[in-house]
């Protein structure tokens, strides 16, 4: 083993999914911020149409990445396609940090950070956040030997928007790497929109395209880092069959948004029943985070599993998946029902 | 840019596909290694079946791992699943591999061994060949800073099975871990099949079974690595659609077996046919090794494909790929056509 890496404990929670199959035969599943419409029947037509699956796929993913270019109005070249956001974040550790280097992140958050850190023999570096989660001290913590700082934007498991001011002060007064994460960013009303040269943005077609089990990432890196992200780079990160389901939502917006706007409207219906009950954080992304001690054990009760935040350092805390309206109604009577 | 790596430099090659579709509408790929003969039809059918493609997988991947256990021999709890090969190795290099660690490597062999291993900031030490490509010295090189050595048998891309003697020499004189990568097994004779403590086997559903789109590896961990390895591994490695197909596969694997009794009696007749006219190496693999100067550009005027082998350290050197029984005869045919 490494010498120097730290290993996260692999520590086996009570599995929800097991107590809701005891006591229900349908399970609503609002843990995972999947898009609860599904993706687009066009991309679902795309993908099962292939067959050739001995195959190799084409590397270069050329006709998606001019399709993403059109979409997010990046420059075509500095387009990367990963396995999913979590294969990107590999890439980027494997070229970027190594022992004594310094990662900058800012929990609660996606803890697949932390444990790439750890595997990379960094030494974390935490901002702080105040009573809403807003970053407050971030460019205050960055040294020489920050080599990378990750932001999530909308963040999860918070929900809120990152305060692009706190990046954009990383980003200027880093000599590292800055990613942020936007993998929410299409339920949200604002997107990091500055460039700069240390600047990646990460984007993912699991959540708002609904394709999550295609494992389908793509990101901007700038000229200067490119040549470091594809020597770094798995070889094949996804397959035609996922390409081709990525091109067809891409050819398919309307679908998308569609499914966006109904996610946003009964996300602030949720937000304001849960308001009632508990002490709940507004969103921006598809989920909402509610501080609520137990409650995960008792919707599991119920058949609806919801996601425990502990393994984000919030224990008495869960994140609730948006979910269609009558998974939605579901939900909420299941929470009168527990109400004294 | 982490301090210690080394970043393999992008040399880009002349693309002997655009060669080719300048003379030829018809390409052969004779290239890449993959089963000529496709994936079997019921291995398609179960990929085309899945349309949730907004869920997640289910990161178990308890059914296809027990298919293999069933299929290897392997003890359930000893299977992992992972991103090709190649995701699995990223993994084992995540966990067990940091700056100043030695790499024990035996080349010309698969590159990607050595490009993670130049970014995971270790020293590479390299094996001795001798003129058949046995590996002659393996185990004197092994240090106390071993902490990974890998073989790849049947090797990609000389064909020859590795030396057992000398990988059982290795895994017994190192404390670090030893791999054998088994990825083209299907077409030899032997498998590496002695039981260490510190040997990890790693297999693929790219070749033999024809599934070289969906990036599907699997290996054996032994209970001690299980751990390190469930650390580092990407949350959500195969789709749940490959997944179908992986198990499709396997229940049919006299589709598997057909194909490589194809292969294998054509492999030796295109050793024949060669090796009256190139040096050539016996193989136990899908493809066969030959000495030919320049033999890549010819062919590929002609629209076959095969693999340069500069980029092994094999300059003068290609890789052939066994075809479908036409497409070895168009081999021959050009072939015939270039002799003076």
């Amino acid at each position: 083993m490494k010498n120097c890496a730290k290993f996260e404990e692999y520590i086996p929670g009570i599995s929800l999914l097991e107590i809701a199959r005891k006591y229900s035969e349908k399970i609503i599943n609002l843990a995972s911020n999947e898009n609860p419409y599904g993706a687009s029947p066009k991309a679902i037509k795309a993908f099962q149409s292939f067959k050739d699956l001995h195959k190799y796929p084409d590397p270069s993913y050329k006709e998606l990445r001019e399709k993403l270019s059109e979409y997010t109005g990046w420059d075509f070249k500095n387009i990367v396609v990963g396995a999913g956001s979590d294969g990107i974040l590999e890439a980027i550790f494997r070229f970027a940090v190594g022992e004594g280097d310094e990662v900058l992140l800012a929990p609660p958050t996606f803890q697949y950070y932390r444990i790439l850190a750890k595997l990379s023999c960094a030494k974390i570096v935490e901002c702080r956040r105040d009573e809403n989660f807003e970053i407050t001290n971030a460019s205050e913590l960055v040294t020489e030997k920050t080599k990378l700082s990750i932001f999530c934007s909308p963040n999860n498991p918070t929900g809120n928007l990152e305060n692009f001011e706190e990046i954009r002060a990383v980003a200027e007064s880093s000599k590292g790497i800055v990613v942020v994460d936007e993998a929410y960013v299409e339920f949200a009303d604002k997107k990091f929109n500055f460039n700069y040269e240390n600047v990646l943005i990460l984007r993912t077609f699991s959540k708002a395209f609904g394709l999550a089990n295609l494992r389908i990432g793509y990101a901007k890196i700038p000229d200067e880092y490119l040549k470091f992200y594809r020597s770094a780079s798995t070889p094949f990160p996804i397959s035609t069959a996922a390409e081709r389901a990525a091109i067809a939502s891409l050819e398919d917006l309307d679908w998308v948004k569609n499914c966006v706007e109904n996610i946003k409207r009964d996300r602030e219906k949720l937000f304001k029943f849960l308001s009632r009950k508990f002490k709940t954080y507004p969103s921006q992304a598809n989920f909402i985070l509610v501080k609520a001690k137990d409650l995960h054990i008792e919707l599991a009760k119920r058949g609806i599993l919801v996601r425990e935040c502990s393994s984000f350092d919030l224990p008495n805390h869960v994140r609730i998946s948006v979910g269609r309206k009558e998974e939605n109604k579901a939900l909420m009577e299941a929470i009168e029902c527990l109400s004294p």
